[in-house]
């Protein structure tokens, strides 16, 4: 059985990436590798729109979730985290663990934060240290208005940390670090990276510097001073993902920033309205151009649509949480051309309609060429 | 830019076939490598439907072709040839550069044969010896029938040798080469065999062998008898494609060939549906289930439908010979799926309307995706 695969991490891996990790692997400790980490965290920079430092880790996503959390805040310091969906809920954990008091701002899944809630919140919390957030929500394929948020840290509380997980924004979204005031900027392998998962990317601005080289120590492996400091990782760095990435992320480059963030835009505009089209509703009040969370019609459960999508080959995500076989998800960030959305869209009418929901077959697909034939 | 092959060979590699050929490469005169060859032989056979013996050549499909004919005609014989297509030309210019004589039996292109005209063919000419045929004639998309031709000879002619190019057929189409009394049948890599151009297959009669074996030299490469004769190739086989081969043969036979046709049937039926939805025209009067030539719209190059295609990263081949610039065809055989010809043929129309041809626009997908949910 082909596959097809729409999820919203693993995405597919370029054969160009996959041929540039499986040639003989080297030693960390070269010339040779350290040449090729350090334009490796030259090309992410530019990718990440930061002149930052940027260190990567043998880590996934949340191993770097975890450093930003960790070097930041000490026992006892307070920070905002927003929940609105599970991986904002993941930073209310993350703090807590590390013993800081996390003061979370709530939200329905779907829904985006607000920059006055933030705002609001930070006046009323006093020595609030930093500000947890997604800047694409994963599990609900929401955008939050990180630009806004960060403008206002920026001129209002200048002092405030500010921690964004762009696991599936950077390289799909235009996620500005610099210019929207980004402190730590965190990314994974496995999205619009195109790579498989194991590297987590992280951002971090001299101002966090200056606040994680007064802090105790509360990490060893997620040390991100430490990492700085080294030439080519402070521990065996995932050699063979160091060297896919370096590809990934040349290709990107190479597509240009704008067009790449072009492309994700029309992949999902043509996702979006095509699902509209069918009659469906999307999750998301403010959706974001990675992925599409998309509700589940009456009476059929979302994970019988993944069943049924599988059959044909094409694997696609459920929600997450409460939101489990209430709402599936689809995915257009990384290695995602208009011919996947096609393919995706028009199996998904199928499948649907295999399980009675036949209203306006054929009109989304016919909706999604009409948007991909203009762009 | 992300590839899409809808060509009728090279078609698609299924990544599995493709690292079996990547591992390293062993010895041919090897006892290892001679298990090798001998158990692909054994699941060619299985394939191609035959207990006959089945040889594998070094070359493109036009290597066992020439060798189809070298090794059974002498100088003076006399075969009739069916041209219906570039590749029924071949056959003629084949036989004429071994100095015997071609009855060409000559149809317009997207005709097939009639078992009258070779009958009637066969008896006017006196002492044929060889009937030469496609099975699947590529460059117009056209099955003969293979079935009804064979079961003349073997009633009315059967000294006659029947050579039947497979190439696009076998491992898409159920040929039976041994039920349907095929001397000689033959087929190439990269067709539903899903392997890179390289190797010809070519299976031989008891009757044939006995033709070749007191016919005259006529060939040095091309040698059937001792290609028969050899453990494991006469000269040098293409180590790494064997060993593709067997992966091929490995994964039709565990889909299991009756599935594999009814697949090809499935989708070249959508493929054909879709595009008379559209309101277009087919160009064969007997079209094969392995591709599907189209005729383009009137006003509009089949050549800038190509070129428009690509753009989307869809690659689909043009008419060759008179037909070019005429039809395009697009192919669904070997590692292709449901999902591959609901992109293709919804990349299609958006190119069909953009080129200002807007007439059913997304009735062709829709008429797909009906028949394909119903399969």
């Amino acid at each position: 059985m082909k596959r097809y695969l729409m999820t919203p991490g693993p995405t597919p891996i370029p054969e160009k990436i996959t041929l540039s990790m499986a040639m003989p692997i080297i030693h960390h400790r070269t010339d040779e590798f350290k040449g090729i980490f350090k334009e490796t965290v030259d090309l992410a920079k530019e990718v990440m729109q930061t002149k930052n430092d940027v260190i990567i880790f043998a880590s996934s996503g949340s191993g770097a979730m975890e450093a930003a959390v960790s070097n930041v805040l000490n026992k006892g310091d307070k920070a905002i985290t927003v929940n609105a969906g599970k991986f904002g809920e993941r930073w209310g954990k993350i703090v807590k663990a590390f013993g800081a008091e996390a003061i979370e701002l709530t939200y329905e899944y779907g829904d985006y934060a607000k920059v006055e809630d933030i705002e609001k919140s930070i006046k009323n919390s006093k020595n609030v240290k930093a500000v947890y957030i997604q800047a694409s929500e994963t599990s609900t394929g929401t955008f939050h208005p990180i630009d806004e948020i960060g403008l206002m840290l920026k001129k209002k509380y200048p002092e405030v940390v500010f921690v964004v997980d762009g696991i599936t924004a950077y390289g799909a979204i235009d996620v500005k670090t610099d210019d929207w005031n980004i402190d730590i900027g965190i990314t994974g392998s496995q999205k619009a990276l195109m790579l498989p998962p194991g590297l987590a990317l992280l951002s971090v601005s001299e101002k966090a510097k200056n606040v994680i080289s007064k802090n105790k120590n509360n990490y060893f492996y997620f040390d991100i001073l430490g990492e700085i400091g080294a030439k080519a990782g402070k521990f065996t760095p995932a050699v063979s993902l160091v060297i896919g990435l370096n590809a990934s992320l040349k290709m990107i480059l190479d597509e240009g920033l704008d067009n790449v963030f072009k492309r994700h835009e029309i992949l999902a505009k043509a996702t979006r309205e095509a699902v509209i089209a069918l009659g469906l509703e999307l999750l998301s009040k403010r959706p974001a151009n990675s992925l599409t969370a998309i509700k589940s019609p009456l009476n059929i459960s979302s994970t019988n649509i993944i069943l049924k999508m599988k059959e044909y080959g094409v694997d696609i995500s459920n929600g997450q949480g409460y939101l489990n076989g209430k709402i599936f998800r689809i995915a257009h960030l990384g290695y995602f051309y208009k011919p996947d959305i096609l393919m995706c869209i028009s199996v998904l009418e199928m499948v649907l309609k295999k399980m009675g929901y036949s209203a306006n077959f054929g009109e989304g697909i016919k909706r999604a060429m009409g948007i991909l034939l203009d762009e």
